[in-house]
């Protein structure tokens, strides 16, 4: 086992990663920005290192600060957590060159997982569903309107290297096609320097679900009871579930097999999260792999008793996994809600701000992950995610109801957050049915929410 | 079930038994004295009475008051929680006459095990293993005498109707024997009107074991995984475990049957807990029936997944038991620790004062259950202990060690309390080795610690 770790993130995975440290006595390293030089997770580190500024760019995702701070201080493995470098192979190469292990995969895992097209070919290579679509890259125009007809509109064009919605269209019909090809590939090009395109058929309406696996390296590869994160707002998860409440044990054994093929066809290492889309007719399509710990990770420790956390740090020691396939059933439900610090009445605008008083709530079945304290201030630098709770019992509806209760009982005082908007959420008919699909929150939860929230103003 | 539930407690059991009630859609009211008009659990409740002043008996004592409190707010079943009220047979019969439920046994019941010379007898009857002692109630100092001699000494002679160290003598032999009984029967005839004596053999070294019992009205009889509450200062718990980390499968069977056997032999209704002595050969002995809900419950609550609070009023409403035997294994290892507002380094005086802040911890495994915030004032009419933090995991060790971080991660200002007694008591080696008998505390851990006070202090 490491004697030392340094935690590269900030704010409540800090404060989780560096409770997992202490509970396997490994001394902990936080970095912090001149902005979190007072923060939660930097007093509870055994060490603290200012490694830049507050913009991210001078901190956070300043890797070579982060690796000599590493250096200094003696650290023999960085936890990356979620965000800023966790998926950035660059980083993980030269914690490698630097002879610091990265806790994650290999590098040339992130890079493969990084870009979507190659991922979706690795996939289908080893028998993994994937969306229905081109395979590899599409030749030219005529190619993708053939494979477009092949597969039926509407279809997802999208730029192989593609991310932060550049060069991607959505298209509904052949005359779209043309059109969309041109102008895609240009801004790929301008974007990227890659031009190559790839499409996918829309599948709609359908659930976000996703798998976390964890492997180690004698060969143990695992696959944990799924967790359903279809309520989304802009593409944010704002509350999940697990397992899937309308997923039935055949399904979820099937699924898992699959995440299980999918994880040793590119020999995962660590864990990460196979993310699928479920149509409604409960088949699974590959969508993409985080390389990374997540979230909503909390979700699946609930219903599964294993510390993923400790696990990432023990598997990355050498150590084999702690526990096997059969350990992994689920045991009731957990639903987590993340409390941003954004004004639902405000367009969900971000706040910054001094917390005055924090009341978190508890009893039998609540989890919270925080990573602020009374008296500090929420920067406008960082993810204004500040505050997890779960909830976990033994039916879905009864964890439901105990996470509107503590949503109700949690107190941030001095900066608008987004409790009214979850418990509105969590106390939906569709939500309570376990029914609902991506495009739920958006297409329509909001329009009703948003009447509630004018009302309440008014 | 019902509508509106009065709670007959204050502090962290009257938060948790509103919790419970939340989720139950059911209404609560608190009753306050006026020392607590501005508590947690007050501004929880959807309604709140107050009933007097802050000495106990004008208050949480006043018989009258709480049941007037309930009629004029139609609740239909009082939850007496834990100390005051809850095991007063003239409280429950009260609710019975005003036809208000007591969430609870019977009253008789509650009277019966109230005397623990008939519990004793009760229990023989039952064939439920008791503490080698006399039968019934002693003749003469003769008989005496006679049943010291037939089961050995030291023995414990102790009054029939006793309570509070009155009408008790540790007896070494023979000789003592003839002046113990007459200065016990006459400090019992003055004290309780009742000069019946019985005695007992003293098992010692002995483990403390309890078992949670649960009973519905359908014949449904369940006996939880134990709880070992060996580590006690001055008699009273500080630190509690479930499952006892020196018990295996088949002792747990054979004391679970012993538990049921006792609650079947009363005809017990509700939950209630069973406290049994264990010798150096785990021979179990029948030492006394709690017939309320424990402070240490949660720890129960964490390795059986079944909420005892919720289960107790559905229970009490009419409903069969949500579980069964069967589900009742125990998961992994929890351990509670008792904040109090003491101060170690003054003998443990119970302390008062203003709450200036308080950082509560959290993260996987970890329960909070407190009955405070920042800015309360801790009252001395009450008992000392304010917060209870429950950590759980998969293994002992990795119980005792989560909870030692939670107890160095939480803060209290403002305050003294025993946070690095708990701590130095979890981290002892005969702790982590869960062998620890009642006396260990008193008699081997304490001079340890005071050495380690007394340095801190000078």
């Amino acid at each position: 086992m490491f004697k030392k770790v340094l935690i590269a993130n900030r704010g409540e995975i800090a404060v989780r990663i560096i409770r997992a440290l202490r509970e396997l006595n490994v001394s902990s390293v936080a970095v912090y920005s001149t902005a979190d030089a007072d923060a939660q997770y930097v007093n509870l580190a055994d060490e603290a290192v200012c490694i830049g500024g507050p913009q991210p760019a001078d901190s956070y995702l300043n890797m070579q600060n982060i690796v000599s701070a590493a250096v200094l201080t003696g650290a023999e493995a960085i936890h990356p957590g979620y965000g800023f470098l966790s998926e950035n192979e660059e980083f993980a190469e030269l914690c490698e060159t630097c002879h610091i292990t990265f806790i994650g995969p290999k590098p040339a895992t992130i890079s493969l997982m990084g870009n979507k097209a190659n991922a979706r070919a690795q996939m289908q290579a080893g028998n993994v569903p994937v969306i229905p679509g081109s395979t590899g890259f599409l030749k030219d125009e005529a190619d993708a309107v053939k494979v477009a007809s092949e597969v039926g509109y509407p279809v997802m064009l999208k730029a192989a290297s593609g991310g932060g919605g550049k060069g991607i269209r959505r298209v509904k019909n052949e005359g779209e096609m043309r059109e969309a090809y041109q102008s895609a590939t240009k801004e790929a090009q301008l974007s990227f320097g890659d031009q190559r395109m790839y499409l996918e058929k829309i599948i709609a309406p359908a659930k976000h679900i996703e798998v976390q696996v964890f492997a180690d390296q004698f060969g143990h590869v695992t696959a944990f009871p799924e967790r359903d994160c279809s309520l989304q707002r802009r593409q944010q998860k704002v509350l999940e579930l697990s397992p899937c409440p309308v997923m039935n044990e055949q399904e979820r054994q099937e699924l898992q097999a699959i995440a299980i093929r999918a994880t040793k066809t590119i020999k995962y290492l660590n864990t990460g999260t196979i993310e699928f889309l479920m149509d409604s007719n409960h088949h699974f399509y590959f969508m993409e792999m985080n390389t990374r710990i997540q979230v909503e990770h909390p979700i699946t420790e609930a219903v599964s008793g294993i510390d993923l956390v400790k696990e990432q740090v023990r598997v990355a020691s050498g150590e084999a996994l702690s526990f096997e396939q059969a350990d992994l059933k689920p045991h009731g439900f957990a639903v987590e809600a993340r409390v941003n610090a954004e004004d639902p009445a405000m367009d969900f605008m971000p706040q910054a701000g001094v917390v005055k008083q924090l009341k978190l709530p508890g009893g039998p079945g609540i989890r919270v992950d925080s990573g602020i304290q009374a008296g500090d201030m929420i920067s406008p630098f960082y993810d204004s995610m500040i505050v997890k709770i779960i909830a976990h019992a033994n039916t879905y509806h009864e964890a439901l109801k105990k996470l509107i209760e503590a949503l109700d009982e949690f107190e941030l005082d001095g900066i608008a957050a987004n409790q009214s908007f979850l418990e509105a959420l969590l106390a939906d008919p569709v939500v309570q049915q376990g029914t609902a699909t991506t495009d739920y929150v958006t297409k329509q939860f909001m329009s009703k929410f948003n009447k509630h929230v004018v009302r309440e103003v008014s």
